[in-house]
């Protein structure tokens, strides 16, 4: 959290322009606001208004805007924009932003504005591979020479382009447009100038276009990459992931691993009007009540156990709060491990026996402090005994189920982060509650 | 998690040359490798293989190994090796790297290796920058040229620099070491050779050596930049952090948010022996038990409600189950809001008031269908409604907790995914068993 009072100030400021209504003086105060200000005030004010700014910003100013604003945002301005409009903007958004933009467009309206647009075909060609691809987070914007051009040439060819962009990698392609390698600026600036690019040529990895973009990670990270090149099915290159698109994606892919396991379903920013958070929560909320009243069925199935003991319904939270902890300790470890890549499918039995051996010795110890507290409190030590045992059970029912939960998730194409603390808490519930239960009523009626 | 039953048989036939001890075959093995399933090897195998095959090792391949095992490993090698092979490691390695090495040997010994060190000033200089600082993360690899040098000399200068690292950014200093801005390879390429550096130079953002590791993300995110340069407290350029470092930190801290809200306290490795990850995780879980008994206090103290009605004992799960769901929803979304920066202080009065809506609205639809299914099991519309009640009232202590913790905690400069749903989930138990055990005892007994 940034402190930063002025922004306050801003947004009051601007507040008052909106609600006095004055176009003119609402556009130049924005306007005259740098970017980032600019984006916190659309993502931070309510939808009437992020509409009233946007509509009145030109095309430019619209295009420059609506790629950084977030995903709720662009959403409801989208809406709000004609078919030309939109179609101007995309006009004057780099080819990717483009794409990106006509995404975010609902599928009735889409080709409407196409139709209207410059480079349709293009656009509907790199639609045609998901936002979640390596095509779908590549830029159009490299360079590319040719393996025959001398390092003379190639300096030549360098100074005649004379755009703002400076690149950092210059692929080496043959006559049919395939990606051979890589040269640099640099290997250009200090290399002999009678010299062939394709002597100077560096191999390179390059990615599928149709590829997960969360599988693009490990590689820019294990190979310390600054692009990754993407090339087509027959090796032609069509664009580049740099870095900062894989600092993006390594952002969202964090995000959606946290709030998966805080057990949602659909990610949400903090900014979302309680109606959609409302809409996105409680289909999972209901799921949960399911899973929550088979922890019910079990304590009602032995209602006559706690009339009898009424020392075990005490306790069943003692239980069910330690049995989810541990689980939720080794599920944390498990999901995060396979997010990264660093457990394998042989490494699973030996995670799974240490994670039981954990299991075990942590439920010894606090079995042991849980069932002194019993004996001190009930003055039984029966009693004291049953809630150790219980507790013992629950730990190691945990240590499995948090290993093995994600693991299965994982080999079924699921994410594994959905697998949830909630999820497996009812789990830890149900086991628990059944083995304090059941054990009360073995040992003690 | 990545298919790959190539490791396995590496890692088999490795397991029977260890067996068999046969020093020469089983180096010869290792060393044929690549570096990849060298580290996956070193990573997975036990503490002693993992010596054994370090002992077997020359200077250069342990130093070439040792900056890529994982943490525990590293820990165990480094202990395992006399002060002499550590020194002689640390200086074949890199620099920042040979910081790293000493930083993780044990204080009562790094005296005695840093004095047969080469470097041992500069390394202890760095030292005293802590491993999360910016300082802690940067490399020494960078050039720098004097702004008064003109193109031509430049091109010359680089030209002798026959090294094979390239760089992206030739950092332009003044007379006294000064940071002043930034050119690129690229630049100088297309230039007019007669022009000096200082007037292509271009602007940077640098940041002071003891800035904490975490805050280096945002600057790279929001400006896109593959390099930041670190400065002394004079603006003297001492190092640069590359973009991977940047990746490096940001897997880092997702690791510890993932972990943190999983209710653990130290950051565990999957492969950690149980012996360490049962020491690192049972002080919490005794906390947590500690806790969990004030849910049991609750309880206790309305014993004689349940026994006059055993209708709440059973609907004690979900209300338990629902509220701890609901906070833990809301928890998950505003510390990974206030990890992005996302959420700023000026904005938290208005997510506590929608997220008090979402948490009234979802209370009401859950708490409509609970006191449903209470009403059909248990046949009296009043406890249905006091269920009902009981699930209402735990949804809004969800999502003013849920909101208020994470925040709190970011103000006492605590890191907000500390707060961790274990956590919050024992204000949710308790607060939601009270609820359902008093409004029982008011309204049906």
């Amino acid at each position: 959290m940034i402190e930063e009072k002025k922004i306050t100030d801003i947004a009051e400021e601007l507040n008052l322009l909106l609600e006095e209504d004055k176009e003119k003086a609402i556009k130049d105060y924005f306007c005259s606001l740098k970017l980032s200000d600019q984006i916190y005030l659309i993502d931070h004010l309510p939808k009437e208004k992020k509409i009233r700014i946007f509509s009145l910003l030109t095309i430019d100013e619209k295009a420059e805007l609506i790629p950084e604003v977030d995903e709720y945002s662009m959403e409801v301005i989208i809406r709000s924009l004609d078919a030309d409009t939109l179609s101007k903007i995309a006009d004057s958004l780099e080819i990717d932003e483009a794409v990106d933009l006509i995404g975010e467009v609902r599928e009735h309206r889409r080709d409407t504005v196409l139709n209207k647009a410059k480079r349709a075909e293009h656009i509907r060609a790199l639609l045609r591979f998901g936002p979640d691809t390596a095509a779908g987070i590549m830029t159009l914007d490299f360079l590319s020479l040719n393996g025959e051009d001398t390092v003379k040439t190639a300096q030549e060819k360098l100074r005649k382009i004379r755009e703002q962009e400076e690149f950092k990698y210059i692929y080496i392609i043959d006559d049919y447009g395939k990606l051979s390698g890589y040269v640099t600026p640099w290997a250009i600036l200090t290399s002999n100038s009678e010299k062939i690019l394709r002597d100077l040529s560096k191999p390179i990895y390059s990615v599928p276009a149709d590829l997960d973009q969360e599988e693009v990670i490990p590689i820019v990270t294990d190979y310390d990459l600054l692009q990754v090149p993407v090339v087509d099915e027959f090796g032609k290159l069509i664009g580049v992931i740099t870095v900062d698109d894989v600092l993006d994606v390594m952002e969202e892919e964090a995000t959606e691993d946290i709030q998966y396991m805080g057990g949602l379903r659909n990610i949400e920013s903090a900014f979302f009007p309680p109606r959609r958070s409302f809409a996105s929560r409680i289909p999972w909320l209901y799921i949960k009540l399911l899973s929550a009243l088979l922890a019910a069925l079990v304590v009602g199935y032995f209602e006559d156990v706690i009339q009898a003991f009424i020392g075990a319904a005490i306790f069943m939270p003692v239980v069910a709060a330690m049995g989810g902890s541990a689980g939720t300790q080794t599920l944390s470890i498990i999901v995060r491990a396979i997010a990264l890549g660093e457990v394998r499918y042989q490494d699973v039995k030996g995670i799974l026996w240490k994670e039981i051996i954990v299991g075990f010795y942590t439920g010894l110890a606090i079995g042991l402090g849980t069932s002194l507290i019993a004996l001190i409190w009930k003055g039984n030590p029966m009693f004291g005994l049953v809630v150790g045992l219980a507790l013992i059970l629950n730990h190691l029912a945990a240590a499995l189920f948090g290993v093995l939960l994600p693991v299965i998730m994982d080999k079924m194409d699921i994410d594994p982060a959905l697998t949830s603390s909630l999820f497996l808490t009812t789990i830890t519930d149900v086991f628990g509650f059944f083995a304090l239960l059941a054990l009360t009523k073995m040992i003690l009626t």
